[in-house]
């Protein structure tokens, strides 16, 4: 099936294998009169990078993407926009040891199972590197939703045990520190936190959230097409996330509802707003006008050298380490991947909902 | 949008008001040959009745299932089977006086800022009862998944601060106690936390749990389709859903590698095995042989007799309190609408992974 | 695979067998705010049902439709519209003996090879009964389209050998022969044509002619999705359609270039207009102003009672005669029903259309 | 909207311009274990390659094909595989002076009313050279295809006035002709039309027939997915086209009943079979395991070098010539791309009928 096409009006289709001659994305149904450059969509890729600090791998990726379609003089025409990133920096020989085994954690077992075999250099189709596709059409969608008032921004909440104080939320800092954290103290504890990890060969998980500001009320679709069942979707098909949540998320399981119900009131300007956000800007799975707020559970990275028990294709019981360069955890490097997710998901259903009412639409058509 | 229908090659699409003539839907992509009566449905639907203890709204519903096409001889004819439910039990007076104003955790306010108006009387599509016709169609995958050896179970996990004792598991009970707990004493315990919040007119969340048992590896597609991403859309498009998380989940985030990774083993059969189930039972998104496991937040039902501050739709702030016959928990009655929504897309990605091997496609075609 | 659904942002499934409880649709993605009645619709499916001439099947069908969701005070609400209309006029016995012998030109025998086994009584799903709910969906599209000035009007052209003359063209004579011609002298020699059939227990085929007016241009997408591509889906679902043509169509194939080209011209207005219109209103599959024209071919109905060599189940050779109540011919009903289907791929093609330019979605959204 | 990918199960997504950086595809849903070169795909890229003899434009293409990914140590891997042709033979100057104006017959208007601009360079995305991803894909469809026992042949049917003449069918000399005909004498006369046109610096159209043998009965899904539906929307979205039959098509129209039936009958092997193939190998939309039998119209290339009127972007009236090396006629070059569209139309069904039984389902799942 069309596993790697997401949306209905804006589509995005991804492809490449971490270790194949590349990595790309198609982006079809993007409005025409959108300028558009490479470096728009580098400026997005280069922030999830490897490399950045010890903290994520040092393999050295230029990740330089070329327009490939879709662009003429330097506005989107409608058009499918096709972008490519050649695969640059892959040593395929470090991978030769696992081909016939199955690393705990990895897609390798699972591929096998689907496909009858799998492209077992650096995780083929399920490595890191597939995110790259979904970044650089995000980068497309962010910048169009800027031009519509909209912002999606991403941090990383929590690095294991070591999570953010709202008190201390700064976001100017998240990108000066290797962790991606708001918060200068939390940042120097999950430093420090990674740091033992890396020292036992170990590797941890994380929580990323993600703010979308500007969003008007009524985006999302009733019944099975929310804007948070598509969020869920779309954030939980990124590789290691294991959890998604939206306002106060499970911790609205325990509370009541004469506490987790928002009060409505009139602002000022006569609009109506919410006193609290306890549903994360969405009721009834339809944008409320508020800021949309959801969170992420990222696994630990599922590469570590530590000793680990496993089989191999032949069902034999063996014992693997894996080496080699990976990342002791992905959750900085996955925060521009939840805004990329989370802007293609709003865009798309922003799209959607202009047919939502007879009178907007006979509005638009007797004015062009 | 489409937004009411569901699924790619086994397909449904839902309708109905809570005050309408009643609600249904159509499952299209049905397999012929599936011995199907209305019995088989009824069953799942008197799962998620009102009225069965004083935890649930004691309104009286008959929900009365009526297959109207696809069935022909007993048997499924692999055209569409369109169901219907009548509504019987409707006092529209009871949200008369709601109609201009906005309730606070409800979806009345971004219906009205997405169509413009909206149908007022009990909750309209955004009520609960919309879940009629995800629970009849989940009743036939269900049925079907059961020839297949997969059976899904959900039971409710936590109610407000009371959650099960997995050493005192016990799915016989379930059924016995008015919150579906398979845990006689956590049953007890949660029943008296609804009364005290019943007393003060409040209402509480709660968490649902559901395994999915015999899902053979190699289900769920890569990428955007993964089985993780399309369980957290299904299960995420349930009204008061705020949060899902599949295996370890929102705890994974703060584990370590060496623990998340769940060693392979060489079974007695010569087939390979898990030691742990910490990704329960997903890797890379696609199903490992393990028994899937996943968890859903709710939130407390918004209707609380508690007084509350509004809004009408002049603007106007006014006080309300919802009165008339509303569950202070919805989680109960939810288990079985989790149960039909992970059927639903477990069967749909089955049939899809069909096709995954040119030899499995090959096999197929020269035998019929 | 979800056959019975059509339509991206307007979606409509349809479902019902000729012989089972009743047939029906629904309609998702519909806009809200359009006022809608039961009437609305029934005028539409009064167009298709038979009696009406001794050209049409002599059954009694009542075809009232009824709608049992998405309707508020007379307007739609925006969520699905489920139409309902119960079968009332079946003998079933009529078929008994058909049950296990394949009908030539019917649908008997691939319904078996496909499913294994089918619903023998009156065709089942492949029953021209199907059509209603198209109709009913459709009735609703072309109310959408009258408001967006957009009308579609379909008529009988030929009937067998008999085709209309376009210098007597008279639409309003239309409705009132019996073959649905816009041709007096035509409609006499159809009909003189259709006794000659009818007495020989024979039928025969014909062409349908559908004309869309006040379409703007810039409506469908390139490549797959073309407005040419999307009408000739739609009409070729239509059971006995064996060819779509549009504009000059096959004929264009035995044309030059020099005069297929459509010259474009400066209108009084400033606007540009196309002093022919051998195109049928497409460039490139995009609507180019002029009015959409198109023609599709009907096959002669397959229930003939001349005698028919054939097999049955077992393989067995058999001579069969198709008795019971069936028209002679199929156009005339399966005007409303070309009609219908334009104006759903039309509606839901503009609705499409929509988000083709980033200057109009940020116009649409900073005026709401 | 994405109207650039096609399919359900098998998905294809081209991309590119005519003087862009390149056209491309990816396809989504390729079984794997498909042995898979690029030499398979240059094959068919070939056949539609122009310079090949007088009759076709003497551009020189070197439509070189490079698998980017989905392929790994020679097989398909079940992940996307993406296909990419470089442009390397763009005169875009030759462009620069129809930049403003609208050529008759050509998408440059339809463009610009649906986008705001367009890509004026050789007709931008609407160019033919947009097909090259339609071939690509299509021989990855054949090639699996031909592992089925299906194959798909289109041929020439008819250059303006002159059809080929079924008693002097051969397919083998098809390929020795330029114009694609499977008859020798109609192909010098073809031959000899089209010298004619070329001197008058004007176009012709013409037909292409395409069959498809060895597809069991039981393809295509009931009422808006049937088979012929699927192909006449495959075929109507080439851009050329513009009429679509199937079987005997409009002269159905002008048939009886009692001719157009075909009778079944038992063959020596106990199978069923069809005395006639009238229904072009489909009834009620379902593959009857006949031949299936299409045709597709072309109108004549649009590009002509007689004198034309027309208006450009100002809105005045303008004469034109098109220069430029054009073809006279499009249809030799199309035969592979009808072969191509209906190739992939045919196995996404094929991979989708898979569902259509309980029984065949729980033999697959019990034998893997």
């Amino acid at each position: 099936m069309a596993g790697s096409t997401l949306g209905t009006l804006l589509s995005v289709t991804t492809w490449g294998e971490s270790h194949g001659k590349g990595v790309g994305v198609v982006i079809d149904g993007c409005p025409a009169g959108l300028p558009l450059s490479e470096t728009d969509i580098q400026i997005y890729l280069n922030r999830r990078k490897p490399g950045q600090s010890r903290y994520v791998t040092p393999r050295k990726e230029e990740d330089a993407v070329e327009i490939l379609s879709g662009v003429f003089e330097g506005r989107t025409t409608g058009t499918p926009i096709s972008l490519i990133v050649r695969n640059t920096s892959q040593r395929s020989k470090d991978y030769s040891e696992l081909a016939s085994c199955y690393r705990p954690g990895h897609a390798d077992y699972t591929y096998d199972c689907k496909y009858g075999f799998r492209d077992y250099t650096g995780g083929g189709r399920s490595s890191g590197r597939e995110t790259i596709g979904r970044v650089a059409a995000g980068a497309v969608a962010a910048k169009i939703l800027a031009e519509l008032g909209v912002t999606v921004t991403a941090y990383t909440k929590a690095v294991g045990p070591v999570s953010i104080n709202y008190d201390c939320f700064d976001l100017s800092v998240m990108e000066q520190n290797a962790v991606n954290m708001p918060d200068v103290k939390a940042a120097a504890l999950a430093q420090a936190y990674l740091d033992t990890c890396r020292e036992k060969g170990d590797s941890c998980g994380g929580v990323i959230e993600c703010v979308i500001h500007g969003l008007p009320a009524g985006i999302g679709e009733p019944c099975f097409e929310k804007l948070s069942a598509n969020l869920a979707k779309a954030v939980c098909s990124i590789g290691a996330v294991k959890g998604f949540e939206i306002g106060d998320g499970f911790a609205a399981a325990n509370s009541l509802g004469s506490e987790n119900n928002d009060a409505f009131y009139r602002k000022e300007d006569g609009s109506t707003g919410k006193r609290t956000n306890h549903s994360g800007g969405v009721l009834g799975g339809i944008s409320d006008g508020s800021d949309l707020i959801f969170r992420a559970a990222f696994k630990p990275t599922p590469s570590v050298s530590v000793r680990q028990q496993t089989v191999n294709r032949s069902g034999e019981e063996i014992e693997i380490s894996v080496r080699g360069r990976h990342d002791p955890i992905i959750v900085p490097r996955a925060v521009v991947v939840v805004e990329c997710m989370a802007a293609l998901t709003v865009l798309d259903l922003m799209m959607i909902s202009m047919t939502a009412r007879l009178d907007r639409i006979k509005d638009f058509f007797s004015s062009i």
